[in-house]
């Protein structure tokens, strides 16, 4: 059996957040054979542009989605707390070294344990999530390490773990840098155009938080235009 | 300084669910010193009398509290789905032996979880939890082993951990028996008249389903009269 038919690997649960990473993540495990069900959290993000992109991105790729609304109090980060604000024009060098202030704090415990919960309950036995620490090595929650470890907890804490089906996560992104992300969505044919980076919530994004900036850089070291530049 | 004396302990985060042993948690985390910080979490359940029960609890303590709400795709559960009949006049023997219907996929990851981003937001470094795993041993997240590979996940996942100051994960009662709980519980002044055990969400405890009879049991073992029943 071909290891890209479809349906081969059974169903998968991809946390999607309507950036780019997450709906690249979602093409390769369309692309490997899952059957892939999308997991769309909407909490307390500063817009819900991202929230709008995610279902956009699912319908697009053809996929199911379930969209779980939390409300969460999570103060004290620049992407939920507007008392906080969202960096602009940081250097490229201090991306990768400190904790940034958009860091959410436990957000990838609390989305991939929302991620186990669907899982085990549709009967799933993979979540894709398209976390990367490479850009981002500053997020504590973005390191292998914490991956393998939070794995290991699904499998002794759920049903499908005590019955020898545990839940696997898989973060295919998680060494690559953006340029072999965008080079690997474009492959895939990932509709980058509808995907939406930006913290801010305005009509066209900024071009100057983090996350503009790496998207930025990505295209460029890809030599591919960015599609919702152009459009 | 003594152990006992309040406020020595720094902040906790306490997961209130409205039942017996969460309360018994909660006035044990007190009488340590911690300053307590409940969260309720709302999620579908049958029935709200459990959440009026945690709040209610967390005013007679008299500590702040922190309700989430929310709306997960739970299915399958019979405390969540209402297709799924909750079990009656179950024998014991069966009680520790299966996983029962009564288990919520991933439960106790996702409570955990956003008991930890709780925790980090409000810079508490403990995270209390009534898990027990003598009378409820079919349940995977109850055991030992989870709450250990969990703590080690949130260790590598949030910035406390990174920056030396892990979030700790207590489970008080984890390996004692119900009649332990209630005995300790009335010597630390558990309100217990106010905690609801029942799975059902009628005017009065059903008395059938596997929470009342480990309540009646756990009551008569210690050897005290239950207050709710009085009442």
């Amino acid at each position: 059996m071909s290891r890209k038919s479809k349906g081969s690997k059974g169903k998968a649960v991809v946390l999607l957040s309507g950036g780019l990473d997450s709906a690249t993540t979602l093409y390769l495990a369309k692309a490997k054979g899952y059957r892939c069900h999308c997991l769309i959290l909407e909490y307390a993000q500063r817009h819900r542009r991202e929230v709008k992109a995610a279902e956009k991105i699912a319908r697009t790729a053809g996929c199911p989605w379930e969209k779980v609304r939390l409300r969460f109090p999570w103060k004290g980060s620049a992407l939920t707390d507007r008392s906080v604000g969202v960096p602009m024009d940081r250097p490229e060098s201090r991306l990768s070294k400190e904790i940034p202030p958009t860091y959410v704090p436990a957000r990838n415990t609390v989305f991939l344990s929302m991620a186990a919960g669907f899982a085990e309950a549709i009967g799933a036995r993979t979540i894709f999530i398209g976390a990367n620490a490479v850009d981002f090595s500053g997020y504590p929650d973005c390191r292998p390490s914490y991956y393998r470890a939070f794995q290991r907890a699904v499998r002794l804490g759920t049903r499908a773990g005590m019955q020898g089906e545990p839940i696997r996560i898989e973060t295919p992104l998680i060494r690559m840098t953006k340029s072999q992300i965008i080079r690997l969505g474009t492959r895939l044919g990932v509709p980058y155009r509808i995907t939406w980076s930006c913290y801010m919530g305005k009509a066209v994004p900024c071009g100057r938080c983090d996350s503009c900036f790496l998207r930025r850089k990505g295209f460029q070291e890809a030599g591919v235009p960015d599609p919702a530049i152009l459009s």
